[in-house]
């Protein structure tokens, strides 16, 4: 009988992991940076060498059922990371088997973005909800769509990648991808940034508090702390970003009429400043029988749990 | 024993409706106009006076296991049309209720466009997919979604509204539902005909064939008549036309993953000419896990037909 699971969330920027028993609790936790990983060898050693001793505390490998990853651009059906444009590793990635055969273990992996959606259906405010959409608003822009309680993968694994459409076409170019105008190059972290650096090249003469920050440490973080003073060039950046936002959560409402978007990641610590822009762009795009009916609100759970937890309830099956 | 179903297809413009045996033949059918008739009871008497003798000829009424519907805006769970924008009716329309009262029969409704991708999935080039959209560009844009072998309703069965997601954000003005830069305003019969008067106003300089019709008589069918001998104007409209669409494709695949996108309706019979350019602006916005992936084709079904079909298929069940 086995009593745990192992839970890896590989995000743009760090990889949280967890060990998770069969009540969805997490015993024990970490994180290491993902991009600071040249090789994916070179990061899985990493992650093992951080994991063996919580594996061996709660009495050993044969505790474990297997572990379950989440990932950009992971597909369930192939255990592969192909071509993740917010990766340094490049390429099609045999993620699932070089992890089961380093840690010993079965290994399941999805996209990111699915297994936090998972996990917000199964241990958050989605736990009722048979039809909704979850968004991350990290360094990228990811999404895990549940239709009749079920993940949509698609024909081949890769449904939900709502990041990449196309929201501002012929806009802002996505370094990653190449796309123009993609939802992520404005409704990320680093979309933030760049939404932040363009309006105050644009407007020499408006006072801003971040105009204090070097342009290195400028973050969407720095955008929300002069927000929150009354900063107009930072407001100004969140009103921005919600209408776009809004203007492509109400594209995504239209195809597959959810009961509730739910909002994940780092860009939620904004709060109403992102949450009301991006509520009044939606319903302001939407036809009026989709109108004033899409709950749209922010994760219940901590951050890095619902991942966590999500990539562990895919190896319980 | 129940030998025919009778199938309804209700469009913007046209209702065409039919007798379906169980094989999947349409043994009679004829067509209406849908928005000659000021109110929907006038519309159902005269729906009713022409279906009639055929009821008649095939044995009469006991012989009939009921009426499919498919209809914009129409829910299959309510039985309601529901604030359709592209019909005169407004507000909720009871219309199952309705026709089930007229004609004494079990009545089954959906969106026209779910209706049309059911027939295509029952008789058409959808026989062996599991997970497609079908595209209607008519009178307006319809869609119909179709995820692993079943119909995407929805939580409310209102899901699969394509035509109305915003692809040009602030963009040409719908007048049926006051979104700006909707598929709809561009990808359909009335936006080519839109896109053709802009391009005329725009270009004065530029001599075409258009310039031969009064503006009363200038639509699609013009534009493609004018395209085929060649005229500048006439074939930008179609590649304007299609790199619209095709970037709004590019956004559904990227949300589903579907295997293939079919395209049915009065736009498609201007074949490569709207074909080339959708394909190429939606091959141009895909990430490369998309790419070279999703068959884009033309429906093989007589245009009135998939419809009739799919929405005689809703009442064999």
């Amino acid at each position: 009988m086995s009593d745990f699971a192992i839970g890896i969330d590989i995000g743009g920027t760090n990889t949280k992991f967890g060990v998770v028993d069969r009540n969805g609790h997490i015993i024990i936790q970490d994180r290491t940076s993902t991009n600071e990983h040249e090789t994916v060898q070179e990061f899985i050693e990493v992650l093992y060498a951080k994991m063996k001793p919580m594996i061996d505390k709660v009495g050993g490998p044969d505790k474990f059922v297997g572990v379950g990853v989440g990932a950009p651009n992971g597909n369930f059906y192939t255990g592969n990371i192909e071509y993740a444009p917010n990766l340094k590793w490049r390429g099609i990635i045999p993620l699932a088997k070089m992890i089961s055969e380093k840690f010993d273990l079965r290994v399941k992996l999805t996209n990111d973005a699915n297994a936090a959606a998972v996990g917000e259906m199964m241990y958050g405010c989605a736990k009722d909800l048979r039809h909704f959409i979850t968004i991350t608003l990290g360094t990228g822009v990811g999404s895990g769509i549940v239709i009749d309680g079920k993940i949509l993968l698609g024909h081949d694994g890769f449904a939900g990648e709502l990041g990449h459409t196309i929201i501002r076409p012929g806009g802002r170019m996505h370094k990653g991808t190449g796309l123009r105008g993609s939802l992520e190059s404005y409704a990320s972290a680093t979309g933030v940034r760049e939404t932040a650096l363009e309006l105050l090249a644009e407007k020499p003469e408006v006072g801003s508090l971040l105009r204090d920050y070097s342009i290195n440490d400028l973050t969407s973080q720095s955008v929300f702390e002069c927000a929150i003073k009354g900063d107009t060039i930072a407001n100004e950046i969140f009103d921005f970003t919600g209408q776009i936002l809004g203007e492509a959560l109400a594209n995504f409402v239209m195809f597959s009429s959810p009961e509730a978007i739910i909002l994940f990641g780092g860009l939620t610590k904004a709060g109403d400043l992102i949450m009301n822009p991006t509520r009044k762009a939606m319903e302001d795009n939407l036809l009026p029988i989709f109108k004033n009916k899409v709950k749209l609100m922010f994760s219940e759970l901590k951050e890095a749990d619902a991942a966590i937890l999500g990539a562990s309830a895919l190896i319980w099956d």
